[in-house]
């Protein structure tokens, strides 16, 4: 049987999903961080195999011959900027290690996001996790790009850009130039520190110069961590102007990206807008939605359907909605069997020592 | 004769006077940057020693004997958060290298820059460099500070901020997130990089690439480099509105430091203020004297007159306003002094190759 082999290495984690042409998983895989610029160009081809490895595994489960399951007719990587600097030899190098062989086609994630949430050829994707970008995708290729320029350039309404504004309440909260909030609170809390810590001094809260301290001990991109307590803050009034700025800055982003003729879903994915601002019942959510006149936004996990998608299209093979349905289905039943499957050893571990 | 020995670390020079108890400078010294965060420690304390020799030698002109020069009745070092880590036995060490004895006091780089403008024990400070601070002082110590939390968390209105401004404003204009602006052309030009540059790319212009990626080779402090733009950009929108909000956040913050019962001139500092928003004609610079309710502040160079009057003070000298104008007025001209000293050396090297 003829099959595809896709990877979406993401910032955080990568997943391998291994398919028949018929659009039924056979494997699935996971493996740490793969974007080369923060993971390294050895880290993230580890994470890349690790992932196929583990995908490899599952699938070989009732599988005719494993020399069989290391021949696909494609294999796709989606990753940020498409290779985000990774060459494709030293990709193709690795998995060969693995057995794998089959033509490489990278992808960006950003697309793979897009074809996890539909099987229409055109449409938009948003995506908000650490950064923030938009696109219009037409004829299952990116056709116009807005944001995703980085924490220090641009990303408005990401996580990055909210645990920035949250960090920037708090100092001017304790430093006498912002009104109170509850941010400050949840902050110090956070980061271990108490409100009585430090010795005041030039007519400022002690505490400050701990938490500025601990602050610039984390690399920048690490501010996103702090994303969450705006969520978490309630009504409090500094966190609910954050989010309906980040709700507003994401919405322009898409804005950016439309296109009056074209039409079609619109995707939505990253931690932001999938944990956070879409929420049920958080005014932020309505506020977003509102903004981003699409009344049903398809929210997904992540690109690792998606990859497939295009790998299966590279493979020449006609994906409708009911290839589109299986593929998904069988993808998350994998996905979800692979966590059973680790945490029933671990009860056998604990039974047996 | 009794002698004061006072250092000026900044984060681009240091700088070193040696005056007599009655205020008369007798030399002047300067060095690299002399702040241990951005210069190392190593580095601080070099440019430290290299200021004190250079004020040494312009002092040892016409004076009694080099020994008695090298004893002082007190040395004051001022320098960021008074001495940013920067021991005082390593200074003091440093200096005896070079035969100077005295007893040392660490000083606020700050409060020396408030006491460069004015005899005054009491009043407000405002600089705006690389970074953004206001203090209120009172009797010659600092009484409240507001601001100065750096470029990741706080410095709204700094060199920094206006210059990370005018880069994300050229990222949003170029990538169709805002409105277009002269800062475009200026930030291209400044960067070497021409418009037609690079191939476009999912519905973008080709240069973004390139400037995105020169933007991040720089350390984010480094985005200050760019705050002139604004400045020079004429009526354009964007830049009056990043210039207008640079003031409102610079009179916020020496609004936070105000306390109504307490009098004083205003001294304002730092490349920004100098330079920039108070430069004649500024509509900016209307505005923000206007929002700094103060219509006759006090512009400074550095704070190296300041860190003279406090080792006076520490010395026990009474500084009263005549004092303080044979101090202002020496310190100027060895400053200058020293300067023509250097062009005409060069002058001569020319002549005699």
């Amino acid at each position: 049987m003829q099959r595809i082999l896709a990877i979406d290495a993401g910032g955080t984690s990568t997943r391998a999903v291994i398919a028949g042409l018929d659009g039924r998983c056979e494997g699935f895989g996971r493996g740490a961080g793969g974007n080369p610029i923060s993971s390294g160009v050895d880290g993230a081809l580890r994470a890349v195999a690790d992932a196929t490895a583990a995908a490899l595994r599952q699938a070989s489960v009732g599988a005719d011959a494993a020399a069989e399951l290391a021949e696909f007719e494609c294999i796709v990587v989606a990753m940020a900027g498409k290779s985000g600097g990774l060459p494709d030899a030293r990709i193709s190098e690795r998995l060969a290690e693995l057995g794998v062989r089959g033509r490489l086609e990278l992808e960006s994630d950003l697309l793979a996001m897009f074809c996890s949430g539909t099987a229409s050829p055109d449409g938009y994707a948003l995506a908000a996790g650490t950064g923030a970008v938009a696109a219009r995708v037409r004829g299952h290729r990116l056709d116009r790009v807005a944001g995703g320029t980085g924490w220090l350039l641009g990303d408005e309404g990401s996580g990055f850009w909210i645990g920035h504004r949250v960090a920037r309440a708090v100092i001017a909260h304790l430093d006498g130039l912002g009104p109170e909030t509850a941010l400050t609170a949840l902050l110090l809390a956070e980061l271990g520190l108490n409100p009585s810590d430090g010795e005041p001094a030039e007519g400022r809260p002690g505490v400050l110069v701990p938490l500025i301290a601990e602050l610039y001990d984390l690399r920048p991109v690490q501010l996103s961590r702090f994303a969450p307590l705006a969520f978490r803050a309630g009504n409090d009034e500094v966190a609910t102007r954050i989010l309906g700025d980040a709700a507003s800055a994401l919405a322009a982003m898409l804005d950016a990206a439309r296109e009056p003729g074209l039409d079609g879903p619109l995707v939505l994915g990253g931690s932001v807008l999938g944990a956070g601002l879409l929420a049920a019942g958080s005014p932020v959510a309505v506020t977003l939605l509102e903004d981003l006149r699409a009344s049903h936004p398809v929210p997904v996990n992540d690109g690792a359907v998606g990859a497939a998608l295009l790998a299966l299209l590279h493979a020449g093979v006609d994906v409708d909605d009911d290839l589109f349905a299986r593929l998904t289905t069988t993808v998350e039943r994998h996905r979800i069997t692979r966590v059973r499957g680790r945490k029933s050893s671990l009860r056998h571990l604990g039974k047996s020592s």
